[in-house]
């Protein structure tokens, strides 16, 4: 089975547990509509890389890593795509949770999706006990306070917003779980692999802020733009479109750069460069070629 | 230290630890609000005196697990209050949430309380791993899908509800969760303590639609009247409030009777009666009486 079927049938496996013959079945439909809608599903590719080239000894662990930084990651655009943030009727060319099933299904599919990606980790804890406090931690890390990706998002409402952190939170943090976890899925030393989610979130971001700055609705799958109608801190408005660029091209040699000497490595780099090939937006990789 | 001492310290160790010098200071605000607002910790009580039935060799994963239901129960009510549900101004006499702090932050600060809950289950089990996930799982089942308290709020956006599988997740499934958390906290079995939080939280359901029918907003501290006006399940609407009432009394009596022969049955017996008195919203109580 390729990574790509590997990742869809760990979502899936764990979504019909969760369905289980009595859940209320638009509620279940809505977090269906949220997980499988085309998704790139880069931070677990990410995470299951970092598992292999630490042994890659316990898949059924990696897989339920990998699944809970998804799932944690499509609830975290549920409630970000909600009126009362970004507002986003569409998201990946579809209609948002919200908008295919109103704002309290929204609301609750994002919640089920957070307990969900803590259930997944806890059934496949299990088998390897000794793994699974240090993996909740290194995922709640990512995601919550302080420094997660909800603390990311909740910086937009600060008087004072600390752009760096602001950005390492709201978009670096669950990258730097995915490789951390891949490393404790499998019983390796997560510390090396801070740095190589760090570079990747960074370069994420900063591909994220050039989509909504210069990018159409068609292209982005999204509603664009809203970095500056909101005055939200952006890279494009710190650095112009050019200095944002290059600041990605840098981001990614970092982190390729940052990868760890380990049999892996090779495959690695090669997640990374194709990685980063898919987040410049097209018409600005087609003029820089 | 008195039980309702130690559960106020184990919150403020949490959230203390979840705050940790950079956290956004309005969400860490907004979850302080909605944790320490003048709550009953129904909940954890139940959970640390299951506990010590069950002979609490653990106090700091049993103290974890109290903290993590009542972290859950607290985002719950958080996001229950959001306009798209109860649009709720106060809650237990105060503004709700969203109204001190912004429908973003009300949104976040739930959704940091549920990975906190998860994360405090995290430290704690790092001593116990062999508990951890049990522990985990206990919790998961009482909050997300199918059957815990976010499907109980999600019946509420289905054509159909059934209405007893509504009330045992909109409220039985946490109150299960803290019986059945605390004794795998304890390392004892988690399922002849079922019956017992059903139990309560049928009563406790039964006394949270009586308080809508009956009360006025000063009593229960929260908008009333909500059931009837948004055409919700309600036992006041399917018995009558003397049904009701009496349904209330029965469900207390059958909660006692569940409790299972141990050491701590006494004190378990004490709790409920207690907590009994506590449920009956006031004016009834006194012409029952």
């Amino acid at each position: 089975m390729t990574v790509a079927l590997r990742i869809e049938a760990a979502l899936e496996a764990v979504l019909t547990r969760a369905e289980d013959g009595h859940a209320p079945p638009r509620l279940a439909a809505a977090v269906r509509h949220a997980v499988f809608s085309g998704g790139a599903r880069i931070r677990p590719q990410l995470c299951l890389a970092v598992a292999k080239a630490c042994g890659g000894d316990n898949i059924p662990l990696a897989d339920a890593a990998a699944v809970a930084v998804e799932l944690l990651h499509c609830a975290s655009l549920v409630h970000d795509d909600l009126p009362c943030f970004d507002d986003a009727a569409t998201r990946r060319g579809k209609p948002s949770v919200h908008m295919a099933f109103g704002e309290p299904l929204a609301v609750l599919a994002g919640d089920a999706m957070i307990v969900m990606a803590f259930g997944a980790l806890a059934q496949a804890g299990a088998q390897a006990p000794a793994r699974l406090a240090p993996l909740l931690t290194t995922v709640c890390r990512g995601v919550g306070m302080p420094g997660g990706i909800v603390a990311g998002q909740a910086w937009e409402s600060e008087p004072f917003t600390p752009v760096e952190l602001y950005h390492q939170s709201k978009t670096g943090a669950l990258f730097v779980a995915a490789t951390m976890s891949g490393a404790v899925a499998s019983g390796g030393d997560p510390h090396p692999w801070r740095r190589l989610g760090e570079k990747l979130g960074g370069a994420y971001q900063v591909a994220d802020d050039l989509l909504d700055a210069v990018s159409g609705e068609v292209e982005a799958g999204k509603p664009t733009g809203r970095d500056a109608a909101l005055q939200r801190p952006s890279l494009v408005a710190e650095l112009g479109v050019k200095g944002a660029y290059a600041r990605l091209g840098a981001l990614v040699e970092e982190a390729v750069a940052a990868i760890p000497d380990c049999d892996g490595a090779k495959d690695l780099r090669d997640l990374v460069a194709m990685q980063a090939t898919r987040l410049a937006p097209k018409h600005l990789a087609r003029s820089a070629a």
